[in-house]
């Protein structure tokens, strides 16, 4: 395939600095379907991004499209606020029939804003609330937004930075297996807790992500999980799961954290609950928490009611039984045999991989190896990005509705990739 | 209009407690178009809120609607990150052309993430981050946000208790007219900033509405504003405008800000910006500002492509001459007539008017009063909502695009409501 | 007087660059007593800054040099941490005796430590402590301390950049007279008070100075004061008075807020509290304010023992009777005599003067000139210092128990560095 | 011996609640010499606690006594703030040659106020100063003080929660041993200074004990210590060593750090650098980090020339040789077998002790086990203290002045103690 330099010229001239993916992809997309998009000169491109885990369902999705299109035709409420709706309350149907009841799960439904962000941000403030202490803790290398409060609980030093102000009110643990098992799990965090000298101010709750994407697809052992877990009931701190990138069925179930068996007191959902890529997220918490007064977090666009029809028809379409899950873990399988045969054949014995479900990483021990592979998966018509704290791992992030053959044309040019940048 | 009791349940199980605006209107809305929105059991409510300002331009509004369904149709780009689509740059390319050029304004393009407090989180970050200083003034009844940094900036007590932790690194002033005239403009200020010896942490920016919608209707002053841009720059201080709720068109220009003939520093837009209610938030600010890295703010729904479209149609539809700008205002004097008339009317001294282009504020001494008026509008079928620091304005925000006549029709419904509750 | 360049060598090299007295009184001070001071040279100095008022019964008073002596000759103990003691016993005695009792005063009495910012940071951690809020208010050109509590209800921007951290948690009100009566006194605080949309986080505690010393000897009229416990009173505030500079007779009666006829929540007390000069303060409180956990604030020095001997011998030497009240004032006329004389000898309509009791300042529109005026004086055998935000005043601190003949050569220096400088 | 209930009556009524050691030795003291303190009814008691390591020559020790008694009886400067005197530049001349020479140690002496706790405040200043950033390391069960700076870097629950507001700005890492060898010293540490994801905001300094003796006599071994300079050499973070209780010799050598070989960066000194008890601190740092302007951390006390007077005589009666040492050593031999006589003796196999020339701690599993052997040892005439997080420790804190067998008395009272408490 051959690019030619696209007009980006108003992008360049009076769009931020501050953009980024539109660097490494110099592309002017246009359309997109299922899992791949079209360019503006006519280049086609195999999605392995997905919207940052946005779009799990793929690129407009037709089932949830049809559902939008009739909608908006006939004039269904666009803004809700928090007003009760038609469409919040198909929504709120499917999801307690869909999701909460067959897992069994107490929770009470927060829509906190529509972008991840304001969900992570309404869940610290409800534990600070509950517990009425100001610390958090929170992991190495975790993501959890850009605003003040999720930031503070984001392990990136870059992102970090950007604050202007001092980060503080939260504290790093070590996430599962940074040590190498040098160290025995929670170790540290359990003495800073049980010694009343340890200097640590106690947290109201521990914010979590059962895979960190961003961070690098650091994968917890459910062991890990159910660990913290336990050491949040003894120590009277909040389990928080962030499952805003991991929810939705990206690592099998529709919760990341179903397959430890816990039920975290909080979980913080956005990115693909709407399934069409319409902004949306949710807090849940458990019935006893929901201690907010009327009005005490609120926010305009938290009543998208366009993303709460697509968000009902993708639950009924795809979670009204097991299929989904199942499907997931078999894609995950392939990829995990064709990144295991690259590693193999590499020569580099630095190359890692790790992953559940379809969320997957290879690791190289050179960040400038894994940006190389991206950018050469790029001219072959597959996106791609890194991820980890130097951007040394190639995340894969298919969309859960990429059929094998794709999967496999993709896996193909990775492979492809990963050779030409040896 | 006899109205019964609707079925709410779901909401009322499932939903957390921190809903509000359903609480004061207890229906479960359907469909809506122009100024008007249906329940589902078929009776009609004139909306004078427009999604607390979200939708200038009405409920899906047709031109826009047109647009925004030939693109899905088309299987147009609906999830983009910051990627560089056609319909950004057919958005960007709008922008310039309608609001920024023909203005003279020089400003650069962020979309930070889709919601007024995101803008308002990426506005506060780099003020910091080019001042290299932490501390940021804002107003009394200042309303920026609920996420953190935003929160700090606001006034509202019952907001910040929700925060959990300290806010500080802010500092209130008092905005225009705090004083009814016992203290000269910025005296206070001004001293605090010269004084080597007040205790004032140096501001890296002020952050003001021009007029403040939640903090009670506050419209500043023209010169007050002059005033204030002058202080910030004598005084090294960036200027912030948070146009979130009353830019695009609400006092009659395109900026609130542009009637003062001042050029705030950094601008946030974010409500009616994409015209139709959907998710989608701007930061602009001086090109000399740009110094973000790439990346250093981010979010997944900063690219919500089908805002993009419906936000160009609205500019191209709206903003290519002066003819929204004149209607606003006239309509804007249909309105203060009326109120002017309900306040003579009424038996009561301490009823006070105020407002700017399409919003207004009718001030009631005893605040029961204006949740009594706003709850007998909603039985006749008007939709009105309270604002100020003890919610006792009722505050006006129809769309821009509301007919005379229904202007006329929801106004004698507001003067029934004020009578009745006398 | 002709002064020979003194052997610094060793100051030079090897003590910190942050010594600052030092630099503009270049001797090496051997020998003091009453309100002379020694060089090493031979020459001698009339001091009228008094150790920064840590010295209000002179250097070395042969009374209160007596029972130090006799003290430490019969082993008396020195260091006792908390421990019972009969030199602590026989001070609180003279405390409860000599000063609480005859005004009606109900304090308890804490050591939390020997130096005024101890103090000041126990009454904060109290004053939070009770009232389970952060905030504190302190006023435009406060001086409370250099460590971080003391620090951040500081004025001085000098000083605070110095803490390298930012300093949060206070607010800053005008002291009185900031505004030469163009704005009524606490509008703007009251204001902040009572409107829930403000922005103030609502204080725990207020904590001012009756006359600001380091900031430029601002005195606050007794209305003023008392306006402020009112506002204290009716706000659910704490109302902490920070005398130790003021206290000790310094202004006439023993506590500088007797003459307010005000009775503060808390009050600090240090400097000349031993009366010799030696490290020692108190935190004064109403009884059920005294919820501390024993050992909640503690300190290595707060039993020291010599100081406690000195203090109570200073207390049953001067302040048994209301002799000291009565010479302080009669004292302070005569410097305002002077002083006045001066002023009107001027040519300069910028100089001003303030004062109460044996604190006075005379302010210059040039700080140069404040600082060549105390330049000149050294020159002449007078200490003196500059104080205010620009260092913009001469500050008047002579010992309480300075002879009137004293005075007045001190007050004919002065007038001649004043001509001299002009 | 019998004890009659003391007369404490205006210690009970006047002084507040916070008094604590009071509390466990309910005698009112009145005399003392070396190592013996003399009630007012006439017990005596043997003092091994020693004004918490700020007696390290015994109390009124007689050579100090002389010097002290002659300098007040010749007038010389009591109270100097920070001019040159002939006192202070004694005081310089004898550390710069007992003390800095002999050890090739570079530091510039900053006179911070005269406790502790401003030493630090000052030495956390300068650090933040020095490398531009907010965050400070500090280690479990340290402590630094009780005014806010301090505070945060200490480790105690208790003594936090008093502050009233979140101590932020400091991490605590774990202490030497902490883990009992079950993870690699400052793995956890430089993992987190190395991964850019970790989310551990870059500290400015490391402020450390090298024998925490509030947190329980934790001895850190000085591969330890050299491991932790090494560790801040390579990272860019300060080394500061909180020598307050440990240096004057408490350990052996005039530093606590000197056996390890390290030089830090800055030194904070107190209690025992009088050597009379008298309020007095240091702050040492290497001259490349004087880069404080002049005043820009001062302090009314800082000038004690009476301490300054006993310290000059301190340091040349003890330090002029290597005696001191050596005793200080031999003493802790004496001491270390008697207690290791106690612990075979004991039934107890929880009992454990450890320390560092003369400071000991024998612990128990029960802390009550603890405070009942202080309560008996002072009932038989024996001054000890618990320390630790749970006040489990019995902490042995002599003069070093003390007689083999003094120290063999109270050995025995202790064991006796021990014993009975079994």
């Amino acid at each position: 395939m051959t690019i030619t330099p696209p007009a980006l010229s108003v992008f360049e001239t009076l769009e931020s600095e501050v953009r980024s993916y539109c660097r490494g992809w110099p592309a002017v997309f246009d359309r997109a379907q299922g899992s791949r998009l079209h360019d503006e000169d006519g280049h086609t491109y195999l999605d392995f991004f997905a919207g940052a885990g946005s779009l799990n369902y793929g690129h407009n999705n037709p089932v949830l499209k049809r559902a939008l299109i009739d909608y908006i035709e006939r004039d269904g409420i666009t803004h809700g606020l928090d007003m009760a709706t038609t469409a919040k309350r198909a929504f709120l149907e499917s999801f307690q029939n869909v999701v909460l009841r067959p897992r069994d799960l107490p929770y009470k439904v927060m829509f906190p804003g529509p972008t991840g962000t304001n969900a992570v941000e309404a869940a610290l403030k409800l534990a600070r609330k509950v517990k009425g202490r100001e610390s958090v803790v929170s992991f190495t290398n975790a993501f959890h937004g850009m605003s003040l409060g999720s930031l503070a609980v984001t392990g990136n030093a870059f992102k970090r930075a950007g604050a202007g102000i001092p980060l503080v009110h939260g504290t790093p643990m070590p996430f599962d297996n940074y040590f190498d098992g040098q160290m025995p799990d929670f170790l540290w965090f359990e003495r800073l807790l049980e010694d009343q000298g340890s200097g640590l101010n106690k947290p109201a709750a521990v914010i979590v992500e059962t895979v960190q994407g961003e961070g690098g697809i650091n994968v917890a052992r459910a062991e890990w999980l159910r660990a913290l877990q336990s050491l949040c009931e003894r120590r009277d701190m909040l389990l928080i799961v962030d499952d805003i990138q991991m929810g939705c069925g990206r690592t099998g179930g529709f919760f990341s954290f179903e397959e430890a068996g816990i039920v975290p007191d909080i979980v913080t959902l956005s990115k693909s609950i709407s399934g069409y890529g319409l902004p949306m997220s949710l807090c849940l918490f458990k019935p006893e928490l929901d201690i907010w007064e009327p009005g005490e977090h609120n926010g305009t666009f938290r009543g998208n009611n366009p993303a709460f029809v697509t968000a009902a028809a993708a639950l009924n379409a795809y979670w009204a039984d097991g299929q989904m899950e199942k499907q997931t873990l078999a894609r995950g399988e392939q990829v995990e045999q064709a990144l295991l045969a690259m590693a193999a054949e590499s020569a580099d014995p630095g190359v890692s991989l790790r992953g559940r479900g379809l969320v997957w990483g290879l690791e190289f021990t050179d960040p400038a190896r894994a940006s190389a592979i991206c950018a050469r998966a790029f001219e072959l018509g597959l996106l791609l990005e890194t991820s980890g704290p130097r951007s040394e791992v190639v995340k894969l992030l298919p969309p859960l509705t990429v059929s094998p053959e794709e999967l496999d044309e993709g896996l193909r040019i990775l492979a492809r990739s990963v050779r030409e940048t040896a």
